[in-house]
């Protein structure tokens, strides 16, 4: 399936930000994604490097790219960016939108196993492959120079997704990530719901779990963390657990983990933050 | 009235974006603003510039700040960023929920003479005169190093309050304003109901008419409009119409405009040239 349509393009920093749905074979249902596209990869149909951004709880395909203040940076170095959904939207199954941790933009970016999940749940097929491969097929994009970052949840998502397919990503980034969901609430909840009691199945979702057996290229990292972000302060996020486990692996990623006194957890610390992760994915996309 | 209160405070390019509200004796109901503190004026008490930014129809105070991507600028420059909401909000007034031209959203940063209006629609008084002194008293602002700048009906309002206060504004800017509001549709409906039919008060309200008659120090104006924009093609801005009188007087303004093609009303449009006004009040503040 695919079906892409233009719903809307406003012209922004020498490109166009664009809007487009799609019908999804992964999740089952209509998808929504923000793509940006910088001038030279539209008139004169210039391959560019291309930016996975994975939103947080709650959030949906709009939030970073209206809140996040990348566009500057990403026309500035001409890196597209592509902003999908936080989980399937109205996909109707029973109970998505009853609670904020869970359903409705709370998939996790897992593979659902268990019901009532696992028809449309397939956030992790849906992102990896999917939209990739419909991105790849519809823009002038050069697949073979791919980054990712995320936030919270995405950030999770984003280091998942990268240490799950060594080589597929140059670079991989986060603000605020969830990084041990098999130790923490936000994780042991959904993980239960989407895969079921069988915890050994939760791993493969795990950063902290994956760094440690990372077999791969060597794969840069960054990862800010606000110190006065009330969800690290609870322990849902643990950069510490990622940090211990990326130095025990045979094949150590490179990873920069930099603490940030006084940001919280919201977009006025992502936007600070920006610059310097759009610079960190744009020096790896170059190699 | 003040009962300054602080609902929200984050940390962002090494300063804070707080959100303020306070009862307000010009419109009689409480009001709320944004304000962006670089750390040298809180931690320093430092006196820093400040700009004043009106935003547009159906917007309120978190419009620009939160889409228009102006922090970085403000904190490289150390300027405070003061953002009014757009009207009163929930006064109470009939009718003033039904029309998003009208009423909540739509104050036109007029003084309605006007009923219903006339108790609360003072915004040109909020604007000009009560949250200034309120945010001169409050923080460690430098008023006498003030600019101001806004978007369509906010973009209006900058330039009236900065033509009608000669000297007390070191530079106006805006993005896509309202330019003749007597002449244009959104302007005349909206001056008819809070200003009443006698048309020779509604000229106290309209840059065009304010600029042919300016009497004061020269006045640095940037004004930028893109070509795209649907409510520039349907004559609702009408920015020759400025530039024609603002060659007409004997005091000129020092005005630059510039057409922006492909750009259309958007926030996609503003955060593309917020950097460039923030840098042309940047100049203006420091001389």
């Amino acid at each position: 399936m695919s079906d892409l349509k233009l719903v809307s393009s406003n012209r922004c920093f020498d490109g166009e930000v664009r809007k487009y749905t799609h019908a999804s074979s992964a999740t089952g249902c209509k998808m929504t994604f923000n793509i940006f596209l910088p001038d030279t990869a539209i008139s004169s149909k210039n391959k560019v490097p291309v930016l996975y951004y994975l939103s947080g709880l709650t959030c949906n395909e709009d939030n970073m790219i209206t809140k996040g203040g990348a566009i500057p940076y990403l026309s500035e170095h001409q890196i597209a960016l592509v902003t999908p959904d936080t989980s399937p939207r109205g996909a109707g199954v029973e109970g998505e939108d009853g609670d904020w941790e869970m359903g409705t933009g709370a998939s996790f970016y897992v593979d659902a196993t268990e019901e009532p999940w696992r028809a449309n749940y397939k956030m992790y097929t849906y992102v990896q492959h999917e939209l990739q491969q419909l991105v790849a097929e519809s823009f002038s994009i050069d697949s073979s120079h791919t980054s990712i970052f995320g936030h919270s949840m995405g950030g999770h998502g984003a280091l998942v997704l990268a240490l799950r397919n060594p080589g597929h990503y140059r670079s991989a980034s986060a603000f605020a990530p969830i990084c041990h969901p098999t130790t923490s609430n936000w994780g042991r909840k959904q993980f239960a719901a989407y895969l079921g009691s069988n915890e050994s199945e939760w791993a493969q979702y795990d950063a902290t779990e994956l760094v440690r057996s990372y077999n791969g290229p060597q794969l840069p990292i960054l990862i800010d963390q606000g110190d006065a972000d009330q969800f690290y302060s609870s322990e849902q996020l643990q950069p510490s657990h990622f940090v211990v486990a990326s130095e025990s692996g045979k094949h150590p990623v490179k990873l920069e983990t930099r603490m940030q006194p006084g940001y919280d957890h919201s977009y006025w610390f992502i936007q600070t933050f920006m610059k310097d992760h759009i610079s960190f994915h744009a020096k790896n996309l170059r190699e």
